[in-house]
């Protein structure tokens, strides 16, 4: 755990000059409770008062806590200073703020990005109090681009982590292959697929209601609905998602299977063109990918290819970030939606590691979703997962 | 799941009317990252994109959320109406709230308390945003109060499974009674008890890490620490603190272990004195318990049995209350410190769990501690665990 909170403490030290900003400020208590998503970069485990980690553009580092916490945080041997306090916060985080007088304080809020808004609207406003009697209010920014950029650029630590996830996960996909059967159920090849990952006792990217997904035919409920007791059927087509988390880092994959009926020799056209025409959507839109470039315009090449190809556009985005959430990062391969916010205009970056997950319905037999995982270097985009290249035959 | 939901939903509309507040709207996104800790009261399982939980006076229950998130709440069976939304929440939202036309919209943030501050600042942002828009960003109020009583108010359903976690949690305390022995380390005894509660598949009721909290002799780090290669000695006092989660609900318990010395054949008195100190000090607290008084009254009774025997005072509050989190609630059973904030000043009210847990050092042995719970009901409080009335004696 310490290598890479200290890995990442040193980048986000390198980040604060690159945006000019003096100081970086992570307020948060009782984080079991209200845990501020950027927590775990900086700190392991929970800490339970009020708690202030304060990192500079100089490359000072000092968290202030309470007495109880103070042992656990010396230990992580990443902050220069650990103070400990038993009554209350304000005095040492007023000192300490002093100490740094710094031009700008940036702290844990946004109105777009879920995971740089860890700091709750109470918190904020007893930091006002505290800051307002030192004159420092005013000094205070959001942190987002900080988060942003902390999360979105995967050292190799992190990234060998997502690689696992990803092997864990093809490995599972390839088993429930041959259990999946005409009369088995979406809950049984739920079932299926949980117990693989609980005997390798490795935990679900997302809620395990919903993780696996499994959707199966063409009455589905479609995404982020738990398994029901749907059968498979002959010429339908099957398809799911899952992801697993190693070492607290995400996969997020999407595989579709066809069931052929008795006797059917080739898949039949209508589910080929189905399936063909999103292996083509992922890998136009994953050879369009280059730092600079907008979300907004990746999504949009994957949308054309749906559409120009006769069917209707998916109603969500092309693809999301993947980290220690399986949706992660602030840009997004997604459409202009209101929902969106400014996510799909910000420009890619090297380092992100992305899904790329565009649907369609093919009438009568269900849904064709792939799934892919790439990473964005410096000239392109390479795959983390093992493209899916032809349909998978179950039954 | 569910009918707890039901139950607690139902709960609310009732302090809404004691409170007389209009409406109260949980406003979160992308739970899995930033959850409000109010939300296992409202929904089951994770919400992904801006959703808005709304309950009013009158009893309507209105949930706004994702399309693809729309299925799992209409399945809860608990919301008369459920709205889903593709591109963006602001114009359900706006036109929902319209319609009621609610005098005051209580929301959850609160400076005191972290149970009540699941409403993240940027998420305030985008709703006063939201609300200025028609007119009713000034009725927005803080649900401190409602959700307090909500997460107070134990229902049987809730305090069911809070007294199966404390049945667990004492059997593997006797279990690990029979494991110490001089000798063992405090790591080897946190192992054993972690391997107990495994076996019988319960998670633990806060971080791992420090869960169990096992602390031998003299020389420990105390409170929040994880347990070290500190060996087991004849005539020390070994304290620990543990605690399961059942079906969401914790236990929170700490027990004081003696190990005789060869020989030995009675507990030191030194020892005995300590640990019948800090009996008495829970003894004395609980019957002074009942509704109506204040926190800070029953934190006095136990602190001054335990300096008036010429201990130093315990660095901590004598009691917190226990729920869904091991820290629960808002009325606490604590001293007048700047960072419990008001909390020690509200009055103690029927329904409510709380832990006695005083503590006192015992020169040359360790620290004494025992952590009992209890609830309270309109005629005092009564106990929940069993009460450690004697020394364990282990070795």
């Amino acid at each position: 755990m310490t290598p890479l909170i200290t890995e990442k403490i040193s980048q986000a030290v390198g980040i604060l000059r690159e945006f000019d900003t003096d100081c970086w400020l992570t307020f948060t208590r009782e984080t079991a409770i209200n845990g501020d998503p950027t927590l775990p970069f900086l700190v392991g485990g929970d800490l339970t008062w009020h708690s202030a980690l304060i990192i500079t553009k100089s490359g000072r580092t000092c968290a202030i806590v309470g007495q109880y916490d103070k042992k656990g945080v010396e230990d992580l041997g990443v902050y220069s200073e650990v103070i400990g306090y038993v009554e209350g916060i304000r005095e040492p985080l007023q000192e300490t703020l002093r100490g740094i007088g710094p031009g700008k304080i940036a702290v844990n809020y946004s109105r777009e990005s879920e995971i740089c808004d860890g700091l709750t609207h109470g918190m904020y406003l007893t930091l006002c109090d505290m800051l307002s009697e030192i004159g420092l209010k005013e000094r205070l920014t959001q942190a987002d681009q900080i988060i942003g950029a902390l999360r979105q650029r995967k050292t190799p630590a992190e990234l060998e982590r997502m690689k696992r996830a990803i092997a864990e996960t093809e490995r599972i996909f390839s088993e429930v292959a041959l259990f999946i059967r005409p009369g088995r159920t979406e809950r049984e090849i739920a079932h299926f697929m949980k117990e693989c990952a609980n005997e390798r006792e490795i935990p679900f990217a997302w809620d395990a209601k919903v993780c696996p997904g499994v959707f199966t035919g063409p009455d589905t409920a479609a995404a982020h609905y738990s398994p029901t007791d749907r059968q498979v059927e002959e010429g339908h087509i099957l398809n799911m998602d899952f992801g697993l988390k190693v070492e607290e880092y995400c996969s997020d994959l999407q595989r579709t299977f066809y069931i052929p009926r008795k006797g059917e020799r080739a898949v039949p056209p209508d589910v080929q063109r189905g399936f063909d025409t999103i292996v083509r959507a992922i890998e136009e839109s994953r050879k369009a990918m280059r730092p600079g470039v907008t979300g907004q315009s990746i999504d949009a090449v994957a949308r054309r290819v749906i559409t120009q190809a006769g069917y209707e556009e998916f109603p969500h985005a092309l693809g999301h970030q993947v980290g220690r959430f399986a949706h992660d990062g602030n840009a997004l391969l997604g459409p202009a939606w209101e929902k969106y916010a400014g996510k799909p205009f910000l420009p890619l970056e090297a380092g992100m590691v992305f899904t790329l997950e565009p649907r369609l319905t093919v009438p009568g037999r269900g849904i064709a979703t792939v799934e892919e995982m790439v990473i964005l270097r410096a000239d392109g985009a390479e795959y983390l997962s093992t493209p899916q290249e032809a349909l998978i035959l179950a039954g």
